[in-house]
């Protein structure tokens, strides 16, 4: 494994270097690089074909093998992705401000990059070249570590987007990728405190609570999304399928769809019947709870199992509360802490769902779906964190940087 | 090891009900503590007598032990602490920013606090007060634990503490005291992510380490400060001395000490003598390099090992460099990234040295020794953070919330 350790020490030796380059030059190489992606797209296609007969050959299929394949129109959208963020304003060098203390220091903070950042993620090879830019927009050396699915198609991306740095005359190994798909490198990866300030998990449960449990290396929590949206006995009646609708189903497979609806108890038997129809007639299975069941009997029974689980599909559940105050701790209990909705007309219940619901994002009269970097106007994202340390929700360019403390003195000593 | 358990879930139930307290809620609890603290040094006094006389039967003496004495005017120093978190501003609640999207809804970010804090902490009983201070002011839920030397005084002071929060009709276990003593204990604390939002260990270098590498739970590394005076040739030579003998001799055993000198080849010659006789003057030990000693035979030799330590004492190492660039990669190798300072009346080395150290605090032209959330003009500080994810720097009352967004609509979906 002595590889990984060497991939570590060669991201850190060239991130000074990174950290110093000047907004023009970050640009420019990222302009060459989506030119230069979109031209050998063939050897890309090429390398991509090779993961898909891999994967048939195992056996994958439907969804998974969809979001595995790149052809010429998905390799151009993934390469405008960096003439996009060319275009974003480089947080690096913000002075975010400067105050003279009493004895005449002036202190300021300033923006400056993280450092070395590791990405840990599963099999879409779109995030190679997302992740490549929002590193190097930001300043920041990258050390990428895909899903043995994509390995092929991440090897020939990385190559084109190295050989981009080097005619910008920028060290190639601001982006590294792994290439070695085995668990043991992973492992390493996540020890390598030395090297890393930074590692970020994209992808399933199993893959981010693996990261947090064994990582040495600081982590931020990205993307599971057990979401909720409570209908409260106040809701605007005509808000109500068009928003559950939007949110579960308009696309089921995100973060920031919905999974669970809390219904309240003296809103029930009115909504019940449209609810399930409405919902069936978009394909969307309904379990639910023995209240909402009574009204329409041919839901499907929901189990204890069921409010912990995240979808990622056609299906929801329905749970019936007494108030707003039962709603926010069944979510408070069951929720990934991602996005949440209220619908109501009262002022009380939305502010009371927005103070208490401990959530990244938390909406009221909203589809959840909104919970997402380039909605929120940040122009790119690198995920959604749902963890509370340094930054929570969608993670723009921003949350890629650090601050440093600048001091002008002039003689000051300590009294 | 149960009770280790019992006490994150307990911390854990009471911790929305600590979030939702106002600021005068907040407040009232601090002063009513602080009088309360005052009201019984006595108390506090005698257990603590029994720490002394456990330590003294352990050999502990000199700095260690005074840092464990408490007396009268330091039980009142550290209650009228908790007065002055009271008069600073409260956090929480502060919305950031609203701006609307294309779509009409309103996205905000609020600040809220992060939740359940631990904090791991070595022999000064006062942190058991600013943790809790700085704790309850920010909303959150914290579990002390602290070492074992002042586990009397500790759990005494905690006692007053909690009383003062029941007479306040504040959830008591908004303060827990682990009192088990022994390292399982804090093992098993490091482990509970499923009740912590975030572990900050106070102390040595030893402690620091086995915190990152052992937490589940994210943890802020604090304190440990290897700290770094970089003398250019162009420095104005009557700031030199005030300089380096204020950052190494005021206060030597805090982590914002100076530890090394790096001297510029075009100045040594002039400066030597009188740098290494007025440190020797206020009974600093010099280590040095060959071409130092080469002017100053007396001065000892400094040895590889040198460059790594963090004295916290009356010592300090000098080597002589040939350029700025050798200074700044000089640091980057061996500081701990607390506070470093360049002495330079030139402007391309003072952005250069500013740029690129990459260490939480840099200055130009004062002492180190301003590194300090008191300094920095915020009122109280939790430690000072040696990484560079969510706070860097000082840590006050800002750095012990968190944010979330919250998102006003009026039925929107997504296209």
């Amino acid at each position: 494994m002595n590889d990984i350790k060497e991939i570590g020490k060669r991201a850190k030796s060239c991130s000074a270097e990174i950290a110093k380059l000047t907004t023009n030059e970050k640009n420019e190489a990222l302009l060459r690089a989506c030119k230069k992606l979109k031209a050998k797209s063939e050897e890309i296609i090429n390398a991509n074909n090779k993961d898909i007969e891999e994967a048939k050959k195992n056996g994958i299929s439907g969804a998974l093998l969809d979001r595995l394949i790149l052809d010429e129109s998905r390799i151009n959208d993934m390469s405008d992705g960096l003439a996009d963020i060319a275009k974003l304003d480089d947080p690096v060098g913000e002075v975010l401000s400067i105050k003279t203390i009493p004895n005449g220091l002036d202190v300021g903070q300033k923006r400056v990059p993280i450092g070395v950042i590791g990405i840990i993620y599963e099999a879409r090879p779109n995030v190679t070249v997302d992740g490549f830019g929002l590193s190097l927009k930001t300043g920041n050396t990258v050390i990428l570590k895909g899903g043995k699915e994509a390995i092929n198609s991440n090897i020939a991306i990385v190559d084109i987007l190295r050989e981009a740095l080097k005619e910008s005359g920028i060290p190639e190994d601001m982006v590294q990728l792994i290439k070695n798909t085995d668990r043991e490198s992973t492992t390493e990866l996540m020890k390598m405190d030395e090297y890393l300030d930074l590692l970020i998990p994209r992808g399933g449960q199993g893959l981010i609570k693996a990261v947090v449990h064994n990582s040495t290396v600081p982590v931020i929590e990205t993307g599971a999304g057990n979401c909720h949206i409570f209908i409260d006995a106040s809701a605007d009646r005509d808000r109500i399928l068009p928003i559950i609708i939007n949110a579960k189903a308009q696309r089921p497979g995100v973060c920031n769809a919905v999974e669970h609806i809390l219904i309240h108890k003296d809103i029930l038997e009115e909504i019940a019947e449209s609810v399930y129809k409405g919902l069936r007639e978009n394909d969307v299975e309904v379990r639910a709870d023995k209240r909402f069941r009574k009204i329409v009997a041919e839901a499907k029974e929901a189990v204890e199992e069921d409010w912990e689980t995240e979808y990622l599909d056609y299906i929801i559940s329905i749970k019936t509360v007494d108030s707003v105050e039962e709603a926010i701790d069944h979510i408070n209990k069951y929720s990934t802490k991602h996005s949440e909705s209220i619908l109501t007309e009262s002022y009380r219940n939305s502010q009371k769902f927005l103070d208490e619901v401990d959530s990244a994002a938390v909406y009221i009269n909203a589809s959840t779906r909104f919970t997402d970097g380039s909605q929120f106007g940040f122009g790119a994202e690198i995920g959604i964190s749902t963890q509370k340390l340094h930054a929570r929700g969608p993670m723009g360019l921003k949350e890629l940087t650090t601050t440093k403390y600048i001091i002008y003195g002039n003689g000051q000593i300590r009294e």
